[in-house]
């Protein structure tokens, strides 16, 4: 750890999320110079490697978030809950990956390649998107400088890690069962079994027979390009794969547009890969442990006008959580919001 | 097998299609009097079941076929265009599950609880539709009885099962390799490892960035339905699951629908099983065995005016393949258009 550096606190540190956003803390030699690992009593007494060092996992609590200067959080919403406003109050910067604040109106939801600016109004907690949000709107964001975007639709082919390491323990469990030809136990993590199988069901049924994680998708993509009307559908489907959300996009422009324009703008997004060769595409194994947004299949949508379809893929706890946390952050030190202690 | 009936002749027994078309011929009671089961001479002496006969696998060839009533051919295009004009010119009806004839004008592509009446024209060979446009169809078809469809857009989750036996073991033979921690051999079936992974990539990459399969989808769906110019744009992926392909389907139709009429009239089309409680669904691995079309997650999509947005499933190898055929066969019979010699 970094002498001059911050004080970082992770709230969830035993999770899917919390694990990687440590691993990219170093990759991106990220300047921590204490660094809290906090979760629920459960895991209190954990130990785990940062670096070289071993650090044992305290519970989240008044005592071990004390004098903190930066709060990561990935666990319940119940728990963003609590520490959120227990940060405002101190006027700590808290990142939160879950979705409990991303719809308030002071609270920045933020992608650094689109909207970093909204960083600048933030009020201490500052949300990242659902990480089926984040890789589509940075397509859709380098797209919308070619022609402004009349509508979205999307399918989801989301990864188990999605859910968190329970349930990527429970698929590698189901997985050996059904190699041994022993039946699957009764699953804990969905309604039925995952394993050679898909759902289309993520997260609780809301209104109108859509799923809180298809609105998610949508509300957080209108906030984050700050078009409130845009015109966007998803379906929502979990698919037995570990790391890495897939994306079957169709977008609808309001002028003209050729493929030849979206590949330059898309190619010019930080952080987006795009391969302009439509016989390529990047499968979810593929971009598992990569920080970039994979796009391929780009190709004219026959079936209206001015359309589009594209495939869309990017690794759930990199990009999608704990690499886009990590980028909010160094933002934050770019822009003198945050600083050492 | 009945005294009375056809005597039957299956090209491609040994295929993954072969052995349900004769699990669904016993199940269906459909009249076989003489079953011949056919294959490529490196499979000619196999052994097969059927009911409670064991039969021997013969070489397809002019001997083998000489004098059968009825073929149903599940093999590669190379093998169909053999043996389709072969049946023809001997006025031998060859139903064919592969893509070779299907859109060949004076080929009836059939999905009898839709189009029947197109057996009527026949000229001998018949074919039947890709296993993702008969699900697809089926709801279509009843949903344009409440209002007349303007665009069709399709995401598919495609089983291994639909490329073939080979994909299944390599499938099995890959989960068992993962979950001993051993590296996955070389992909056979695929580019890329299937198992824990998605592809969207089935069957070839063709004009305008689009896969043979994907326009399989529009120009069948165009044919079934009598629509030639219907707005169609599908993306077809393959996903780590064996038998049961889903869809994420959105429609869009050219006056205001409701939910209740369209739910009805999914409800009256025969072999479709459709649930109007939006928090149900099914799965692939519940839908699997079953010759019944499922759909569910039936909703308006927001997103476009007079649109609405479902989930469908169905046995890629039952009504996606035997099962269809041998309706076809039991609609052929009752027209009078076959009978037993």
């Amino acid at each position: 750890m970094n002498k001059m550096g911050l004080d970082v606190a992770v709230i969830g540190a035993t999770g899917a999320v919390g694990e990687v956003f440590m691993r990219v803390a170093i990759e991106r030699n990220f300047p921590v110079r204490n660094l809290r690992l906090l979760a629920s009593s459960r895991s209190a007494g954990k130990q785990i490697k940062y670096g070289g060092e071993l650090l044992t996992v305290r519970e989240t609590n008044e005592q071990s978030l004390e004098g903190v200067d930066l709060v990561f959080c990935s666990a319940s919403s119940e728990v963003s809950r609590i520490w959120g406003p227990w940060c405002r109050d101190r006027e700590i910067i808290m990142i939160d990956d879950g979705s409990a604040f991303r719809m308030d109106d002071d609270v920045p939801l933020v992608i650094p390649e689109v909207n970093g600016d909204d960083l600048d109004t933030h009020n201490w907690i500052i949300s990242i998107p659902n990480c089926t949000t984040t890789p589509l709107v940075m397509a859709l964001d380098a797209m919308r400088q070619v022609s402004s975007i009349k509508r979205v639709i999307v399918a989801t082919y989301q990864a188990v890690s999605g859910t968190g390491a329970a349930a990527v323990e429970e698929l590698i469990s189901q997985n050996i069962s059904l190699s041994q030809g022993i039946d699957v136990s009764t699953p804990e993590s969905y309604p039925v079994q995952i394993a050679q199988n898909v759902l289309p069901h993520v997260d609780d049924f809301d209104e109108d027979g859509f799923t809180k994680e298809e609105l998610k998708m949508r509300n957080e993509t209108r906030k984050i390009l700050h078009h409130d009307s845009l015109p966007f559908a998803a379906t929502c489907v979990r698919v037995p794969v570990f790391y890495g959300h897939s994306e079957v996009v169709h977008v609808e422009f309001s002028s003209e547009i050729s493929l030849d324009d979206l590949g330059s703008a898309l190619s010019s997004q930080d952080g987006l890969v795009y391969d302009d060769d439509q016989t390529h595409y990047v499968t979810p194994l593929e971009a598992a442990d990569s920080d970039e947004t994979f796009v391929s299949r780009l190709r004219l949508d026959p079936s209206v006008e001015n359309g589009v379809v594209f495939w869309c893929v990017s690794d759930n706890l990199r990009k999608g959580a704990a690499t886009n946390a990590i980028q909010i952050a160094e933002s934050l030190l770019e822009r003198g919001i945050l600083s050492g202690s």
